[in-house]
């Protein structure tokens, strides 16, 4: 069928390219992604060696806990999300010879949105929106926040990106200017962050949520660090703040917080504030959501912040749409000029997802038809995470060895594992990584796929691994005891 | 209704903030994009002054015909596409209890596609892919192009992402691993190119088309390029192309191609081949189009090689939805690792972009229901695009001191101005750009949005803009004589 080629591709690193790994950019050389890194790899062939042969292991189906993406787990999509998003794509369901044909398919105030978006997209999905969002969308958006906050909020100091990972990638290029440049980062946290500051060569200065205490924050501990931080040379320029927290699942308190923008504003940093899970939040009573900018605004701060969200985590769980936005605070207005021409770029942020942005935003209204549906959906996955982590939690606490903060939000739980001396020893005889090699062990004797807590960063000498609660509330009975099976053996292999 | 708050907002380059113009990353600083730059900001002013005073200007509306974007100008999206879409969007559609209804609204083979898309899907568009895209959707990418080129293709040489953008982005960012390197790039050329490099701080090595020769390329001119610039200590690691070309409209030949091929191949330079005008090519008997990875696999050549394409343009047109993918010919295992794991770090193409690549390189096939419908409305947008591309041009070459290349592909003319010394020494006086105020005065009075030439590069002392012939074929004749008043009475003032 083919005319012959005699292109061959090196295996090894003994390559005859001219373009090998020596000679690509060593920032991207030397980033790492660890919730997709080897233990996902490895997961992958495992399915597929599953898929030709059910029986080459122990376990029917490789259970994917290492990455927040709840509908990968079957977690059912909103109605009337999907129902608008359908009638954009297609207007000719919209068109009157149609309408009686659609009204049977679909809510009328699904109809009445899905008109109502086609006219200020302009009439199709297909074009490209303004650079940084279709403009009534950011509106929508600015009145999410000022209904969420009492503070107010201006569609121009919102960008609408291509998931909150978009948005925070073009943040921190824009803040980092030279490879003397330090952003602050928790330790546990998010791998886009290191990821990120290795791809744009800046340095990671580490600052440790406090395990003991909820994973909250010790605020006169920033001002050591950024005090040793600038006399060893470093340009400290920003500090992220993941809350909820991933992987620890912590609530900050509002003390913290304020003492966060404090501390940003006397020490002249920019403040990343990261709420993508500002909806996950299981003890709305004790450990409320609260919004950066709301503490900002409350505080009459002169800090300058970038704030982020995304249709991906929430109830919502739309990863696959890639929808994001990001508020600017309090920013340089020619900074923003530059914000909007990185955003012009790349174009525009897909527009599918904007429009999930809006529906994220300004969901159906008390007497529309959807509204019920949407509440009662809505409820219905809150429910369950909040039992999942329940159970999922003191399932961990009642292992040997094991401990685990309850997830006051987010999707993950992150427990400590007091890992047997013998093992250890091992470890280091061999070279591994022993959190890795746990978590590895378990991959291939249960099927269950978690991050290593070190692709998130730990105190030395601690060990975690971050799973989330997503799967199947009908396959936890059987999640939980192969997992109780696979931990008792490996805590009996190595007991010393 | 809200709190107060004393935040106020620069206006000017006197800031009080930390984060300033001065601070932020210069390389991002320095990027200039001009499809969205300052002509297309000003035409966005004009439309919504417009809005509240239809009788501001002497048009009624501004065409924007600064981006090759069909959709904003009414071109109808692709109904098959559309349908499957919208059916993938809510598979509630698909459900035995509302087939009935479904199939009154949707052609037979959009159901059967969108139950055996969802099915390699893994169920909903709403979860992350694998990171470089679904792999169904490589396999059948890599199929699409084995039958268009008769050598074969692998789905692991296939990224699929946000846009071609972002495939240009994603490997531009891996080849620059320091300032001293370079890469050649078509003077005309599309400025995602010098953005990017800027943007990666790298070192635009340019080389110029041919206008007198339909924009082809002089290779010899290539060798003579890249000694000069190797001499003056820049590492040329990469070539671009752009075939059928952005902004020229120029296809090359077989013969040109051939002899690019080998020359990157002899001077060991990655050739990044930007395909996406693929299926925009008006005289195929003539100038057809030809893959480079035909042509570099006919040679049996060793050139490392990228190519790139796009649902974005050809006759799909759909923009908004950010699809894109891109093929590595020839690259080092070790290359393409790091290639996965940056397309890791931002977790996946939009999945909904995905499916429409899939569409694009796996349509209809005979015996379909769409398959007619699907062809029809294909062949109606190209036959549509060619003629207004020859009237478009005609009117140009009519016009005095214009002269103007045919469109052999795209979606652009290039036509040059021969400006009247007396207007450029008046544009010397006030330190204007000429193509740029010529440009800008063509929008004021004509409400037609174009690019000054300037935005893509021009041999020194000549000017052009672009202009795509997008605008619907009812509107061409105001379009085209509004440009004539325009053109007349611009010539008229700046007679000597």
């Amino acid at each position: 069928m083919f005319a012959k080629t005699s292109i061959t591709h090196s295996t090894s690193g003994t390559s005859s390219k001219y373009l090998d790994l020596s000679s690509v950019n060593q920032h991207v050389v030397k980033m790492e992604y660890a919730v997709r890194g080897a233990l996902p790899i490895r997961a992958e062939k495992i399915q597929s060696q599953l898929r030709s042969d059910p029986s080459a292991f122990d376990f029917k189906k490789v259970v994917f806990c290492n990455i927040g993406n709840p509908q990968q787990l079957e977690q059912k999509p909103l109605t009337f999300l999907r129902q608008v998003s359908s009638l954009v794509e297609y207007p000719e369901l919209l068109k009157e010879h149609n309408l009686n044909a659609t009204k049977m398919l679909f809510a009328p105030d699904s109809i009445q949105r899905a008109v109502d978006t086609l006219s200020f997209v302009g009439g199709s999905v297909g074009a490209y929106s303004g650079s940084t969002g279709i403009l009534k969308i950011r509106e929508n958006v600015a009145k999410f926040i000022e209904k969420r906050d009492g503070f107010p909020s201006s569609a121009d100091g919102i960008q609408l990106t291509n998931g909150a990972s978009g948005a925070v990638e073009r943040v921190l290029e824009l803040l980092i200017s030279d490879p003397s440049v330090g952003v602050m980062i928790p330790i546990p946290q998010y791998p886009l962050y290191t990821a990120s500051l290795a791809r744009f060569g800046a340095r990671a200065v580490q600052y440790y949520l406090n395990e003991g205490s909820d994973w909250g924050m010790d605020v006169s501990d920033l001002y050591r660090i950024v005090e040793k931080a600038r006399s060893e040379g470093t340009d400290v320029k920003a500090l992220v703040v993941i809350n909820p927290g991933n992987p620890t699942g912590g609530v900050l308190t509002k003390e913290n917080m304020r003492d966060i923008v404090q501390f940003c504003e006397k020490e002249k940093i920019v403040l990343l504030a990261d709420e993508v899970y500002q909806s996950n939040v299981y003890y709305p009573q004790e450990k409320p959501f609260i919004s950066f900018k709301k503490v900002a605004c409350e505080l009459n701060s002169q800090v300058e912040m970038f704030s982020f969200h995304s249709i991906s985590k929430g109830m919502i769980g739309e990863c696959g749409r890639r929808g994001g936005y990001l508020e600017m605070y309090n920013i340089d207005e020619e900074v923003r000029a530059i914000m909007y021409k990185m955003a012009s770029v790349s174009l525009c942020a897909n527009v599918l997802g904007q429009i999930a942005i809006d529906i994220m935003v300004n969901p159906p209204k008390e007497g529309d038809a959807s509204y019920e549906q949407y509440n009662s959906e809505l409820d219905s996955i809150y429910n369950s995470l909040k039992s999942r982590s329940i159970r999922l939690a003191e399932n961990f606490n009642k292992q040997e060895n094991m401990s685990c903060n309850r997830a006051e939000g987010a999707m993950y739980l992150f427990p400590q594992i007091m890992l047997p001396p013998k093992f250890l020893e091992m470890c280091k005889q061999e070279g591994k990584s022993p959190d890795q090699e746990y978590s590895m062990r378990m991959l291939e004797s249960t099927g269950v796929c978690v991050v290593p807590g070190s692709g998130f960063g730990q105190v030395p000498g601690t060990f975690h691994f971050r799973c989330t609660f997503l799967p199947k509330e009908e396959d936890f009975d059987g999640f939980i005891s192969t997992f109780d099976k696979f931990h008792k053996g490996f805590m009996n292999e190595f007991r010393s």
